[in-house]
């Protein structure tokens, strides 16, 4: 039995969905962001970062999106979320989550988190104003180069999937212009029809406080 | 055979170590960032995001730290580079590059390529001022709560060795108190003695342009 703690409109999205394509046996916790539970101690003392997801496995506690994607893919091998034969295919793989981690996700999280960066009004604003550029840019070479389709990898999804499907659930809230990312949007379009897509943000949704 | 595109004084530094490491047959290249090579169309070719470290492979291109740290350890299992038999491990192990990726790397970032997420000169100088509290506070989570010793992962050596040391070569341009970092700054002097970090750092310093 896993614990997996989340916070709604998150990357922990990622997760609970390869949880869900995995059929893993777990609970789902919701953390609340709006009133800082994240920063509790309680929480802290499950994960010192203050972020989510963490995920309470029987061997310790595990944190950050792409280290639980690879977990997921390596523990539940019969789900087929990853190619685990193939060390190359399989740093293809983590290069994207890599890149949705440190650039995409960050280029976003300008938005809402400038603080983490920056201690005056005036600083955060002028993030806040660059986000729809930066993301874009970092969504066109997903669109242009990165995601091969049908799936991120090509003919077989992978945990890849649900980490993309997450970040562009924002695009609209980034200012970015969707025409711009077709492939993108037709992806998220046919992953949100997936159900481990739907039993997850069902979860996220109906999860109590 | 394999080709290592690098540049002086980048992240590149900990994929150049981990390949010295596994004794892999591989040639390396400087991209100079001086004269932006990373832009031009001969580099952006090999990689389309303009950033190092970049591997060329006989399947094809590799990048982003964390995949290709990973890629190291599980094509040259032999040099012991990471738990590769235990999920759990492993997953540690990427946690620990993922943290280092997303939220190290980017806090350092923001002293040098604030151009990325703001446009005005004030808000870039704003975010410099802000570096050396938000890359201490990453490194203070370090120290007390993630490097386990005397490696990063215990006992043994893994690729986070390397990526932890290349972050902690800018403590000082980043304005960190290292007195508030004794375990890593202990860490940093041990690698440093280290004939696979010697030979990388050499072969950086030496390699033409």
């Amino acid at each position: 039995m896993l614990t997996f703690y989340f916070a709604r409109n998150t990357c922990a999205l990622a997760t609970h969905v390869a949880l869900e394509d995995a059929d893993a046996d777990y609970e789902a916790v919701r953390i609340d962001f709006a009133s800082e539970e994240q920063r509790k101690p309680t929480y802290l003392a499950i994960n010192p970062k203050g972020r989510v997801p963490s995920l309470v496995t029987p061997q310790g506690i595990l944190t950050e999106t792409p280290a639980l994607l690879a977990w997921v893919a390596q523990t539940y091998p019969e789900a087929r979320l990853a190619p685990l034969g193939d060390p190359f295919a399989f740093a293809k793989l983590q290069a994207f989550n890599a890149y949705i981690c440190s650039t995409v996700h960050v280029a976003h999280a300008h938005r809402m988190r400038g603080y983490r960066w920056a201690d005056d009004a005036a600083a955060i604003e002028a993030m806040k104003r660059k986000v729809p550029e930066s993301v874009t840019n970092a969504f066109l070479l997903i669109e242009q180069d990165m995601l091969e389709g049908p799936y991120v990898m090509g003919r077989d999804y992978s945990v890849a999937d649900p980490y993309l499907f997450t970040l562009a659930q924002w695009l609209e809230l980034d200012g970015v212009d969707l025409s711009r990312l077709p492939r993108v949007v037709e992806h998220r379009a046919r992953m949100a029809e997936r159900p481990s897509v739907k039993r997850a943000i069902a979860a996220e949704m109906a999860n109590p406080a």
